[in-house]
C-alpha cells in the first residue's frame, strides 16, 4: 500500500452533515421530509451524470447549484408539494450553509498537526463550495479546494478525479481520497487514489468489482486507517 | 420538425413491462417487493453510467445482464432481504422473459405496415435482448435490434446513441426515438433524435434543459404523433 503525502475529501455528506435540509423540508411538508430530501439528492446526483455521461466535451454541463436547484424543483413537483418561492429559498439557504459532523473538525486538525496537505475534490462549483467551508468552520484547513467546475465533468469521470493529483503535484496513490459514498470512494479507486469509505449509515459496499482500500464509520476510523500510512513528516496522528 | 423515415425504441420500460418483476418480488417478500423493485432498477442504472463515465475508454464497461444481477443483490443486502439462489433465480427469470405492454405488438405491427424500418437501441446485452424480443412475441417485427455492447458505453453516452444512425444509414433526426425513461429521451434529444416520451407514469419531465419532441401516455398516443411525420411511403399510420 502506498504511503499517504495528502487527504483529500469529498464534501456533501462527508464534511457536511446534509441532515438539517432533511429536517427543514420536513418542517416545511411534515411527513415528506425525507422523501423530499432523498428524492432531491437523487435527481441532484442523476443530473449530473446525465450531463457527463452525455457530453465528454462538457457542452451539456451546468454548475452544481443549478442543477442542486433544477433537482429539487423536480423532486417537489413529483410529489406534489407547493414549493412556494420563500420554501424553496428556506431550502437552498439550509443546503448552502451546512454544519460540519461533529467529530470532522478535530480531525482534520489532527491531520494539519502532522503536516499532512489537505484537499476537497468536490462537484460543487466553487462559490458553493466556498460559502460552505465558512459555514461548516473549516476556512484555512485545506490547501487546495478543488471543484470539478474547470473541467466541466462530474464524477465519476477521469477528468474530475484527476484534479487532485495535478494540484498537489502527487501521484493519485498518494493521494489518501475520503468519501461517504462508496460509489465516490470506488470511482477514485479505479483513478488510483488510495480511497477510504466511510460509511456512516452501515450501508452495504456498493457491487462495482472494486473496493475502497479502507472503510470506517466516521472520520475518527480514518485517522486509524491513515496513520501507519503517514510517513512524510514523521509526526504521529 | 424532421420527417421520420424509421423508428427506434428503448426496451425495458418501454416495450417491455417490467411490471412483473415487482410482483414477484412482492410475492417473494411480502410487503417488501416494491421497494427492492425500484432500488434494484436504481442501482441498475447507477451502475451503468458510473462505469461509463469513470472509462470513456469501455475499460470498465460490464454487459447490463451482469449489472443487473449486482444490482439486485445490493438491493436485498440493502434492505435486508434474504436472497437464497432460487429466489434470485425466480427474479432473474422473471427479468429475462417480460411481456409486451398490451397496446405494444398492434403499435409495432402499424408501424410496420406503413413500411417504416423498426428498431431497439438498448443498454441490454445482445443475449437478453434476443431471450427478451421473443418472450414478448415481437421476434421478427424490427430491423436491427442494437445494443451498447459493442461501444461499452451506456447511455447517455453519445456512442450508445451514435448507433442509431450508424445501422440505419439516416441522420438522428430523422429516427423517432421513443422511450419510457424520460432521461432516455432527453439523452437522445441531445444527440439530435426526433424523440418521444411515453409517459405511462405521469411523472414531471426531468430538468435538463431539454424537452423530448413529443410526449404521450402510451405508444397509441405515439402513432398520433408520427402520423404527420411519415412521408417515406406515404401508406398512412
Amino acid at each position: 500500500m502506498s504511503k499517504i503525502r495528502a487527504v483529500v475529501f469529498d464534501a456533501y455528506g462527508t464534511l457536511f452533515d446534509v441532515y438539517s435540509v432533511t429536517a427543514r423540508a420536513e418542517q416545511l411538508f411534515p411527513g415528506k421530509g425525507e422523501t423530499l430530501a432523498l428524492l432531491w439528492r437523487e435527481r441532484q446526483i442523476d443530473y449530473s451524470r446525465l450531463r457527463s455521461l452525455a457530453a465528454p466535451d462538457g457542452s451539456r454541463y451546468k454548475p452544481f447549484w443549478d442543477i442542486t436547484i433544477d433537482a429539487l424543483r423536480y423532486a417537489a413537483e413529483r410529489l406534489g408539494l407547493p414549493l412556494d418561492e420563500a420554501a424553496e429559498a428556506q431550502l437552498l439557504k439550509e443546503y448552502a450553509c451546512l454544519s460540519a459532523f461533529p467529530e470532522n473538525l478535530g480531525a482534520l486538525k489532527r491531520l494539519r498537526r502532522a503536516n499532512l496537505p489537505l484537499g476537497i475534490l468536490s462537484n460543487g462549483n466553487p462559490e458553493m463550495l466556498d460559502i460552505a467551508v465558512k459555514s461548516a468552520g473549516m476556512h484555512g484547513l485545506f490547501d487546495h479546494v478543488l471543484s470539478v467546475d474547470p473541467v466541466r465533468q462530474y464524477k465519476t469521470s477521469p477528468a474530475a478525479y484527476a484534479l487532485g493529483p495535478q494540484a498537489f503535484n502527487l501521484s493519485a496513490g498518494e493521494i489518501l481520497f475520503v468519501s461517504s459514498n462508496c460509489w465516490d470512494a470506488c470511482g477514485a479507486t479505479w483513478f488510483g487514489y488510495t480511497t477510504f469509505w466511510i460509511n456512516r449509515a452501515g450501508h452495504p459496499a456498493e457491487r462495482l468489482d472494486v473496493a475502497p482500500t479502507g472503510t470506517g464509520h466516521d472520520m475518527n476510523d480514518l485517522l486509524a486507517f491513515a496513520s501507519p500510512l503517514v510517513t512524510a513528516t514523521g509526526v504521529a496522528l
